[in-house]
């Protein structure tokens, strides 16, 4: 993570696009976010009229010792087989992947088995979290090696040729440590910000409240520090998408997130080094209760409403149409100009 | 028209689809909108796991002789122009149906010009509405062939291989007429509805409300005659797309609509056939003042925030890979069953 150096958007490519895109054959403004997109592309290639050249989705897989509170429903068992099943692409994620031409890698690190699967790429920090509600999750250098398979893993998909890359996440019980974080974040009680996850029964939510309560208090959590917040109350995938992130900035290539999840570490990497935000492209806005606390944390206003809530960067590589819409509309798209009209 | 006959979904091969989405290797419910529109998918076209053969959207282009009140910033010329550049493929919505894989048809339904365009498929009714502020739009005849050529073209792209279709519009003033009928189907005022369609300046639309308020003022309209409101302040492109999506419900074909002018000939096609809502698929929330309180009186939720405002069906066309993710997921994703997991 101290190799981390990020560059400023190039506004000088920013200002030739934003010239181009005010002169397509539409409304000055019409084309709304896309047009805004299109921008930001342009200043993060550091080219005016960028392309993609492959796509990706990071999914980072772990455990979490939270789970032996009671706070999801299904066991833990299911995120090595989910994990198995995103690596196959036969879930949510694999299957919107494919339609869309993205490459998926499946990262397990930290998946609570002592081996790692075949069809996984092996980085296990450990297996899994310790749980919470009575230690911490981990140690701070396990959160920095964390975050470094998150850096490596960006540098991979990048090297083998994805310039535009997503995120995405499972692990059995992780919207406990994440909320835990965002409480933490925003200063709200756990008791206002609990979700019900994966179909966790809404009945159970007040024990799911007191669980992340117990997670925060009595520990001294510094909330100026996201690598001790990490470590206190958060998770192995949480770190590694920071990680991700981090790692995309880093090589001037633009990330994706998605839901709840992934918008925490996404609100810690930004907290981490100033300029991550530039980087960031939102996707959908998740149906859980505080996702959108979280994406106003972070700043930004997701593009799809579609009440998707399961996870795994399955929201977040629905947005590769639309960055790609926005650079179709680039490249595609001609000037009054070039169309031989004056501008009326 | 008269041979429009509407059947309704198939419940039978719902309940199947439901059954399977209901099974997928996720929580139940996790997909949202994914889910709902599979389901409503399989109701269409009668099948548990339909896909999709072809893509393509029908552009109706027409004229308007409310231009000359003065309420659009570009002249009605733009209307011929702008609809040869969607035809060349190089304006918003030929960008986006190209990086989607899908056909544009562009229909001349009423441009001001003596002859059609050899790049339009001429369907000319008339050279543009007369102006609305001073008489009708066009006589109940006239709303009679423009929604048979919408109908007809429907027919012909269905014909052709494309089994979702997408509809979008070119006129310039069309916000005009269509705010007009707006105001008959709500009961709300020009004053409060009135919006700046493609960059019409603030600071003239009490002009351009009160042009609408003379349009329908003095007027003998039935609210309740979609064909009269049609005849008496409408459009051709309207009337089309009010066609098209009859044509589609006919043939059991979804349709996607755009924004603010296609959802009024939404609403017009749902109150002349019942039934018609189930074969309409919304797209993007357009940043038109009133295209909220016109996707309200439609009865649907869009799913692309995007604050785009441009027409021509460019947002229709980025909801195809919405669409095409649910069958995604209906059909690339397992079941638990498949997978050899009980149900936890």
């Amino acid at each position: 993570m101290k190799n981390i150096k990020l560059q400023g958007l190039n506004e000088a490519t920013m200002k030739k696009t934003k010239t181009r895109v005010d002169q397509l054959v539409k409304p000055q403004g019409s084309l709304g976010a896309l047009e805004d997109l299109a921008v930001k592309l342009s200043g993060i290639y550091g080219v005016e009229r960028p392309t993609i050249t492959g796509k990706a989705v990071i999914v980072m897989c772990a455990d979490h010792g939270v789970c032996d509170e009671g706070i999801a429903s299904a066991p833990k068992i299911v995120t090595l087989i989910q994990s198995i099943n995103i690596a196959k692409g036969v879930s949510g994620v694999g299957a919107l992947a494919k339609l869309n031409g993205a490459k998926v890698y499946t990262v397990d690190i930290g998946i609570d088995t002592e081996d790692s699967h075949e069809l996984l790429i092996n980085q296990k920090v450990k297996r899994g979290t310790d749980n919470i509600a009575i230690g911490d999750a981990m140690t701070r250098s396990e959160v920095e090696r964390a975050i470094e398979v998150g850096i490596m893993a960006a540098k991979q998909a990048i090297s083998e040729g994805h310039n535009l890359l997503a995120i995405g996440e499972m692990g059995i019980g992780n919207t406990t440590p994440s909320t835990a974080l965002l409480s933490l974040l925003s200063g709200q009680s756990p008791e206002s910000l609990v979700g019900i996850g994966a179909n966790f029964p809404t009945e159970k939510l007040p024990h799911k409240a007191a669980v992340i309560k117990r997670a925060i208090e009595g520990k001294s959590i510094d909330p100026n520090d996201p690598l001790d917040m990490l470590a206190k109350v958060g998770g192995l995938e949480i770190a590694g998408m920071t990680g991700i992130i981090l790692g995309a900035a880093h090589n001037r290539v633009p990330v994706i997130i998605d839901g709840y999840i992934s918008s925490i570490s996404a609100i810690l990497a930004c907290r981490l080094f100033e300029g991550v935000s530039d980087y960031i492209i939102p996707s959908h806005a998740s149906e859980e209760k505080s996702a959108a606390l979280a994406s106003s944390l972070l700043g930004v206003k997701p593009y799809l409403h579609l009440n998707m809530r399961l996870g795994e960067g399955s929201g977040a590589v629905l947005a590769f149409n639309l960055v790609e819409s926005a650079l179709a509309m680039l490249n595609d798209m001609i000037t009054f100009e070039e169309a031989g009209i004056a501008v009326v």
